[in-house]
């Protein structure tokens, strides 16, 4: 049984107890990489079955996938959001009763055949609405389900019009809700992609100095992920020094790194397809007695989330029921009220990752009321942003795994005061 | 009046000639990139003329953009592909008869009032819909015009049932339309894009050597490009060798750099929001026979095309009409056809550049038959690709003004053939 890492007292960690790259997971082996392929060819068909057990209950015989995570997720041809501008009809497919199609033009046909081998390629190299009843003839499909949060209006309109005698049922979340529910082998790679990240940044930390830029940094972070076991970055890295910490969405500006304020870093890698997801805030230079504060009920909202989680674990491991996500946030929430000093975080307490660096489960306040997967892993981030002055955010990301009795932190870098830049 | 860059004869460029960096334009200072945005802010007042010339004469009140690119040009907030996954309704804007209207939740209200500052921001941190008919009553919009080409079809039933008597007019292309026709500082930014991908490619030749592999030269072209005077990259840098040239959408790949073959980078700036895009394909090692005869024909193929821009553009000046860019893709692949030797490329001659790696005008074979902008810039792009062989394209960015006697290749590192990895 795995448990927590330890949650002592907030203590100061100066350069000579800084962590040593060597602290964490190397990156993955070609033999590891290679085990995780056979993995995803081993699990399709029975993500496939799934897939087409929910179109049987809601009566369909087809289902048009237009999401690049889904195709991902069946199919294996590995596009990520590098690939919806420009690909045109590439990459949509149709899930049928016995095959799936994915539709590729000649840009994309050799990826198909090596990457996607269990699916037929349907060879579109002009536009898909031109083929598309002659699709769904070869399919036989007659009723079929859209992603109609994803599919643009227009297209939409052209293939009611290219095929008036098939009913279109738009329909959103079938794939979602099964992809919350991880297999083992992609808990793996977060956890994996989790390691490239917290190494990256602990090679980070002699580099930070005051008079660099965030942009600066951003960059020599981003450098230390990509050539230390990624293959991408989850999303572009957020580097916010002092003020610019409060804002939420702010991007690395070319403000010089000052002494005596925080620096955040909200970073991720991708590892095989699957994504990391962290923050950390840093103090440069001797870190202010308020700002300590700040940071300690940051991370003591952390702590009571961590701890219920594990409370609740364990009492849902005997068969019994997993609380809803919104109800963490509710608690973190509850810690930084009755303290009463600063202001609640205005963003979700936490979010699904895998494919993607935002998916289900949510772990926000308007998140819906059901359970969390009783096998998932999404992040733990409260924060407090105090405008024009600091901001704060911890961001872990925590596997669990109800029915093996795993609540993990599975990012390693310490949570303590890290003081860099003296 | 400008010319053309000089087209010679076929030259091996050897080490001791290669380009210097010196040779091409220093990144832009902060003093232009300010004229720049002085030069955004007096043109955004006309773009929306004309804009609500075209709602006037469709009959529309309102337009609801959902592009990212259309926000930018018409409002100036600096959103690009990577803030599409995650912003959520942030970045949709409405355009009435006397304001536009700016659609952000909280993590972009400071940046809408800075770099928008003529717009007004709407806030929505809740979902638009919920607030979709109260935008549009103090807009006074009760016929509004939308992207139908981008807008998702679930969005789309969403707004209809929220203000149900409105009437939704599906569109697309208008803002596409205006954007292709670029203002000289427009212009300028292409340029400068293109300069700082032509300095970096001069600085990395002499790290091509035989054993690095396409991942590791994609990387460090990618750092040349980002630390010397991009503000990203327009899109990921292809980096392909040998056999893997030939596919027009590979992604670099682990295979160690071998000598006796071609090495293709496919790759773009991006510079205060304008992109270039060029493509070089170089020697590695002394050239075979065969490879030099087939890069001859693919730059014989780029210099008709450009002998042709510049008589059409001189017949133009005194008012004549512009040629439809398909007619050039046509004259290329003659070229090809008329030698004979090996098959003709099967994408597209060229497209234009600017906000988007890929805009209006088409130079392709099914682009729309409309005579090519008289200010505007496109990519000049043939190729020749030989499957399990290699794969040879050159491309450069054009930029026509007709009305200034102006055809120029804005792409500046040699076309000749470089040798490297000797």
């Amino acid at each position: 049984m795995s448990s927590l890492v330890p949650q002592g007292e907030l203590r100061r960690i100066m350069p000579a107890e800084w962590p040593h790259p060597a602290d964490f997971a190397a990156p993955p082996s070609a033999a590891q990489r290679a085990t995780w392929a056979e993995a995803d060819l081993a699990a399709r068909p029975q993500r496939l079955v799934r897939l087409r057990e929910r179109m049987a209950q809601e009566g369909v015989d087809g289902y048009f996938g237009v999401r690049w995570e889904h195709m991902r997720y069946l199919t294996g041809l590995p596009f990520d959001e590098s690939e919806v501008t420009g690909s045109g009809d590439s990459g949509k497919f149709l899930v049928g009763a016995e095959q799936v199609w994915v539709i590729a033009d000649s840009r994309y046909t050799i990826a198909v055949k090596h990457q996607a081998p269990e699916s037929t390629l349907f060879n579109a190299d002009r536009q898909l609405v031109d083929s598309w009843a002659g699709l769904l003839a070869t399919a036989g499909v007659t009723r079929v389900a859209i992603e109609a949060a994803t599919i643009p209006h227009l297209t939409w309109e052209r293939l009611v019009a290219a095929a008036p005698d098939v009913e279109l049922v738009p329909i959103e979340g079938w794939v979602e809700a099964q992809r919350q529910l991880k297999e083992p082998s992609e808990l793996e790679r977060v956890a994996a992609a989790c390691a490239v990240a917290d190494r990256a940044l602990a090679t980070l930390l002699p580099s930070i100095r005051p008079g660099v830029t965030e942009k600066e940094l951003a960059l020599d972070l981003e450098w230390r992920i990509r050539t230390g076991g990624a293959d991408r970055l989850a999303f572009d890295v957020a580097c916010l020094a002092g003020p610019d910490a409060a804002l939420p969405h702010g991007a690395p500006g070319m403000r010089p790194l000052e002494t005596g304020t925080v620096l955040l870093f909200d970073f991720g890698a991708q590892v095989e397809g699957y994504r990391s997801d962290m923050t950390r805030t840093l103090f440069v230079g001797e870190p202010r007695e308020r700002d300590l504060e700040v940071y300690g009920l940051v991370a003591a909202a952390q702590d009571v989330v961590f701890d219920r989680l594990w409370e609740d674990m364990s009492a849902a491991t005997g068969g019994g029921t997993v609380p809803i996500g919104r109800t963490y946030d509710a608690l973190a929430r509850s810690v930084i009220e009755a303290d009463g000093r600063w202001p609640v975080y205005g963003h979700s307490l936490g979010h699904g990752i895998g494919l993607a660096t935002h998916e289900l489960p949510g772990l926000g306040l308007r998140s819906p009321e059901e359970p969390l997967p009783r096998r998932t892993v999404f992040s733990v981030e409260p924060g407090i942003y105090l405008e024009d002055d600091i901001g704060v955010r911890i961001e872990d990301l925590v596997i669990l795994d109800v029915d093996a009795g795993r609540v993990e932190v599975v990012t390693r870098f310490p949570r303590d005061a890290v003081v860099v830049g003296i």
